[in-house]
């Protein structure tokens, strides 16, 4: 079943901006819209801390506008987001310490800007169509697993906050002024253009680099258990929400099977990467402060409602983010 | 009953930071904690559009020190807050349809600043004990009642995303920063010293001025249940939460017996004026959009843990404000 080649026809021709563009998701999801026929722009920040990267773009770029630009830089989005058909707002800091020891930045970004953002879309283009990425750190230590979407939002760090605040503005949004919005809330997603750097976008990616170096890797605590999506799922359900009507107004949770402890997926990577060593260890104090425990995500709603599902096995998804950094990694070190 | 006795010897000779000092619940709590012979300091930034007002701490003046100074000024917060024991933490925007209108203004007072506050206590004066207002308005539309502090957040307005997020900043700075802190989600809170110009702060204040004023006031809707706290029991509140060390990184509602709706509410306030007139109409439409139909707090649990019970009947409750405002009419419109 490959209900996105249904939206296929949607995008062809339209306009569409992306924020955060440059980014992990963002750039994948562009890919595949200019596979589509879509006129792609993109903003993106290109903050060296965060995901943009360049490098994502290799084959597209030549059929991809790129506005160089933050989104805080709020007298530049009138003419951004005029005249667009969708808006995939993805632009975002993700890191959770970086919300810790720097707060009002991490606000900045996730909150004061994305209201900026939803304000030039009533004002200069309300007919757009939005998709948020929003994320599962806004629920907090979940009281029961796997978490569905009534779960009480209780986040337990600056990102979290942020990000709860600006998903609130996007609903808000849709629902008082009728800018047509979807908020996601993701998972774990992992793949090829994820930030390898650091832990900042995610930590698979900085397992990822140590493996492809060869260079032993550390995993905190280890029995935590995760849901992962791949991200060509995650582009689905963004496509999906977009192209849905009856996505307008709501919210789902992304996950994908199988939820493994962060052990089991350090193993399975050594073993796909015939090789490797990490350690196990304690929680860093300043990072157990903020760490939620087991996650994993009843996404059974975006299912039912849009007919997504992830496609691809964690076995694949961990293969083809491999194979890549194999043959890119000067590219994103 | 009058278990604030007990916390008056808390306060004496303690330095007490007030935000919002000049309005209608920070001002009397200022002159209460005058009488307890603490050193208050209020910051008000006096913009006319919210609720300071100078004469609200008319004959206590003399004892208070006051910095007319807006809480987005960053940079006068370290001094402010240095060496405070106390922080009332009550600066707001308090108005939902501003907050609709103008969405940066509600969002830089109501969630940024707040955040600024708390940083430069963790930075400048981390063993502060503070206590924060918030609103029953993040709850949003009741899913039942009465509404106690487990019900989900759910805000219908910009303004109730706001405040939801600048509650949840105190909570995370108790819990991961150890900087002390207690969250109370008022109710419509009335009684001398609110603001009656217009209904920026609560329709009952310009439905007070009208009846005073010998003019005819509008209820919109009519049939909504409302709870309301008497300000000295709000005031009674804050400071319980300040007193107890049970109170840290919890959130109480406040709530007040009995509740009514809106049209029984306006027909007691003519009984009691002696005379008035109103008329029921329908909401506005760009109100009804953010209206949160029924709302009562279930209020036990502040019972419970400190002892806190709303000691004002509704009907002294707005006798005692009718009162004031025939006295101190010409200094509040």
């Amino acid at each position: 079943m490959r209900p996105i080649t249904n939206v296929s026809r949607v995008f062809a021709g339209k306009r569409i901006l992306i924020t955060g563009g440059l980014g992990f998701i963002g750039s994948n999801l562009a890919r595949r819209l200019v596979g589509m026929g879509a006129r792609v722009s993109i903003v993106d920040s290109l903050v060296p801390e965060y995901g943009g990267n360049r490098r994502n773009l290799a084959g597209v770029a030549g059929r991809i506008k790129v506005h160089v630009a933050d989104v805080r830089d709020w007298p530049r989005l009138p003419s951004l987001v005029r005249g667009q058909d969708y808006l995939f707002n993805l632009a975002g800091q993700t890191s959770h310490m970086d919300s810790m020891s720097d707060p009002q930045t991490d606000l900045d970004i996730n909150c004061r800007a994305q209201l900026a953002i939803l304000e030039a879309c009533r004002l200069h283009n309300p007919t757009i169509r939005i998709v948020f990425a929003s994320t599962r750190q806004i629920y907090g230590k979940p009281d029961y697993l796997p978490v569905d979407e009534k779960h009480p939002l209780r986040p337990v760090d600056v990102n979290g906050i942020n990000k709860m605040a600006g998903e609130s503005f996007h609903l808000l949004y849709s629902r008082v002024h009728g800018i047509a919005a979807t908020a996601l809330r993701l998972t774990n997603t992992i793949g090829p253009r994820m930030r390898i750097k650091d832990a900042r976008q995610t930590f698979v990616g900085v397992w990822i680099r140590c493996l492809v170096e060869g260079r032993p890797f550390e995993v905190w605590g280890g029995e935590q258990l995760r849901d992962f999506t791949y991200v060509d799922d995650a582009v689905d359900a963004f496509l999906l929400a977009a192209a849905r009507p009856e996505a307008v107004g709501q919210v789902f949770n992304l996950g994908g099977p199988p939820r493994v402890t962060l052990r089991r997926l350090a193993e399975f990577l050594v073993e796909l990467n015939d090789g490797g060593v990490f350690s196990v260890r304690e929680f860093p104090g300043e990072r157990k402060k903020i760490d939620i425990g087991d996650y994993y995500a009843d996404d059974r709603l975006i299912g039912r409602k849009l007919g997504w599902v992830p496609r691809t096995g964690l076995r694949e998804a961990l293969q083809q983010t491999i194979a890549y950094y194999r043959s890119e990694l000067r590219h994103y070190v």
